[in-house]
C-alpha cells in the first residue's frame, strides 16, 4: 500500500488573478462572503479560473463495530444492515437529499456484519463482518487496515465527476470516531464523545469509560495507521483511502459530520495537504465535532444542528458550492454591465 | 389602505401530528436539527402535513433614496438604476442564484430615480423618484406611504406559488434601515448603522450622525406606518405592504438580510402574526443584522457573511426548504422501512 502524495494547491499568480474576477462581479467587495472564499478554494484546487462542477458524487461506506457488545449505542446493531436496505430502496435522508441536489450516491459495503448476496446499487467491498471490539483488542490487523485503504483508493480513482462527498453509516461509529479523535488531537476523551444516535448522560459517560480503557490498554498505536487500526472502523478506514486518492486526482472533498471529519484526522495526519481539498459542509450537533473542526482550523458552511450522518450535510451543502461556482462564472463584471464603481 | 389581517398557524392538533410525521422517519430523533422546525413551521404555515413549494419566487423592489444628499452611501445613486439594468440583463448576483435554484424573479420600480420606460421584465410601480431626504422632511407623505403598502399588497395578491422571497436595491437604503430599526427597536443608533455596500469607519459615524440628528427632528412618528413614511423608502414601504399580503395568503416568506429584515419589522409592529410565518434565510454581515434578527428572536438559516441583499440570501436558502419538505414527503418510517427502533 502506497499513500497518496497529494500536492499543495498554493499558487499565488492563480490566487491573484481569482481574487480579480471575484472582485470585479458587481456587488460590493467582499460581500458574497464565504462563498467568495470557497470560489477561490475550488478554483486553486482545480487550479483554473474556469471553474466547475461535474457529476458530484457521495460515496456512503458502512460497517460495522465490535465495540457495540460494549453497550455504546443507543440503537441495535442490525440497524447498520437494515439502513444499508433502507439507502438500496431510496428511503433514507441521504437519498432524499442527494436526489434533490442531483447528486450521484454510491452505497459500499465495507464491513457490515450481514450477507446481502449481490445487490443492485450495492458495492460489494467488504473485509469483514465489523471489526473486533477494541475495547478487548485491535479492531482490525493493519493488514486489514491496508487493505480497507487501498479499497477507497480505487473507488475515488474510479469516480467520473470532480466533486465528492463522504458519508457513512455504522451503529457504533461515534465511539470508534472519538478514540480516533482523543488520539490524534489529544483533546480529553470527555470532550470526545457525545450523544451519538441518542445516548443518555448516563450512556455517554459509560461509552466515555470503555474508550478510555480501551486507550490505557492499546499504548502501542502512535502512528495514524496503527491508531486507525486499533480504534477505527472498516468504513472509517475506506473513506480515508478514498479521501486521499480524490484529493490527489484534484477533487473537492466534501466533508460530513463527526466520524467523516473523523475519517480527515486521520488521512490528514498522514498527508496534511489533504486539507486544502476539503470543504467542510456543516457543524454537527454531536458533542466533540465543534472541537475536531477548530482542531482542523475548519470553517463549516452550515450549522443547522444536524447529528444524522450518511453524507447528509454534503448533499445539503452541495447548491452553495454550486453558489460559488456560478457566481463566478455567470455573473456581470462592473465594465460589461456599465455599473459605476465606488466614490467613497 | 386596510391592513390584512393574519390569522396565527397556532394548531396543537396538526403540531402533534407533524412531530409524528417527522419522528417516525428512519433517522435519529431530532437529528435532522433545525430542518425539522423548518418542516414543522410549513407545515403549520400550510396547516397540512401534505407539504409542498410550488412556484417560489423573489421580489427584488427598487427604489432610491433623498438621504444619499448627505453622502452616506459609498456608491453613486446611478449605482441603483445600472443595477436595475443589470437585473433585466440577468447579470447580477440574485439572477444566478435564483436560476440556479429554479425560482422566479420579479424585478419591481418602486421608486428609483431613473426613466426605464417599458421594459421587458421590470414590473413598474414607480410612485416618485426617490424619496425625499429624511435629515431635512420626510422621506414620503403618508399618503404616498400608504400606496407603497397598497402596491406591495396587489403585487403579492397577484403571484401563484406559496413561497415568495423578499429581496431590494437601493443605494442609500441600509441608513433607512437603520433609522426603521432604531425607531422600532430602541436600539442606539450606533449600533444599528454598518458599513452598507462599504463605508469606512468615518463614513459609518458619519451615517450615525445623520441618522441621530433626524430622529431628534422628527419626534411626531411614533406609529409604524409614520415611521415608514418618515425615514423609510419606497421600496421598503412596498415590500413591507407586499409581506402582510403575502403572509394572509398563508404563503411562507423568505426574509433576506438587513433591508429587508427592517421591513419586516415595520409589518411585524403593524401584525406580530406574520413573523410565524416568515423563515429568516441568513445572518448578514452588516452590523446591525444580528441585533435586528434577536430583537424579532429569529433564527437564521444560513450564516455566510453575506452583505450583498438583491435577496440573494432568500435564493441560498431555498434548497434547505426543498430539503425540509421533502424529508418529510420522501423518506421512509421506521415501520415501512423494517428498521429497529431504539433500545437504550
Amino acid at each position: 500500500m502506497l499513500i497518496p502524495t497529494i500536492p499543495t494547491t498554493h499558487n499565488p499568480a492563480l490566487e491573484a488573478s481569482l481574487d480579480r474576477a471575484i472582485n470585479n462581479k458587481t456587488k460590493p467587495l467582499g460581500s458574497l462572503g464565504t462563498l467568495e472564499t470557497l470560489a477561490k478554494q475550488i478554483g486553486l484546487i482545480q487550479q483554473t479560473h474556469a471553474l466547475s462542477i461535474s457529476q458530484s458524487a457521495i460515496l456512503v461506506f458502512a460497517a460495522d463495530h465490535g465495540v457495540v457488545a460494549e453497550g455504546i449505542s443507543a440503537f441495535p446493531q442490525d440497524v447498520t444492515w437494515q439502513m444499508v436496505e433502507n439507502f438500496l430502496a431510496r428511503g433514507a435522508a441521504i437519498n432524499v437529499f442527494a436526489n434533490q441536489n442531483d447528486c450521484a450516491l454510491h452505497v459500499i459495503d465495507a464491513g457490515v456484519n450481514h450477507d446481502f448476496g449481490p445487490r443492485d446499487g450495492l458495492v460489494d467491498r467488504k473485509l469483514a463482518h465489523g471489526t473486533q471490539n477494541f475495547a478487548q483488542e485491535a479492531a482490525m490487523s493493519r493488514a486489514t487496515c491496508e487493505a480497507a485503504l487501498d479499497a477507497g483508493m480505487a473507488i475515488a480513482a474510479s469516480l467520473p465527476g470532480n466533486v465528492v462527498g463522504f458519508g457513512e453509516m455504522g451503529i457504533g461509529n461515534t465511539t470508534a470516531a472519538a478514540a480516533l479523535m482523543h488520539k490524534l488531537t489529544g483533546i480529553p476523551v470527555a470532550d470526545c464523545v457525545g450523544a451519538g444516535t441518542g445516548l443518555s448522560a448516563d450512556g455517554v459517560l459509560h461509552k466515555q469509560r470503555v474508550i478510555e480503557a480501551a486507550v490505557a490498554k492499546h499504548t502501542d498505536a502512535i502512528a495514524p495507521i496503527d491508531v486507525l487500526a486499533t480504534f477505527g472502523g472498516l468504513e472509517i478506514a475506506m473513506m480515508a483511502g478514498a479521501m486521499l486518492k480524490a484529493a490527489q486526482l484534484r477533487k473537492v472533498l466534501l466533508i460530513d459530520g463527526f466520524i467523516v471529519t473523523s475519517a480527515l484526522l486521520v488521512a490528514a495526519r498522514m498527508q496534511p495537504a489533504i486539507l486544502e481539498y476539503c470543504v467542510f459542509s456543516h457543524c454537527s450537533n454531536e458533542q466533540g465535532h465543534q472541537k475536531m473542526l477548530q482542531a482542523l482550523n475548519a470553517q463549516p458552511l452550515l450549522n443547522l444542528g444536524l447529528r444524522l450522518g450518511e453524507g447528509t450535510g454534503c448533499a445539503l451543502a452541495l447548491p452553495l458550492l454550486h453558489a460559488a461556482v456560478n457566481f463566478v462564472n455567470q455573473m456581470a463584471t462592473f465594465e460589461s454591465a456599465q455599473v459605476s464603481e465606488k466614490t467613497e
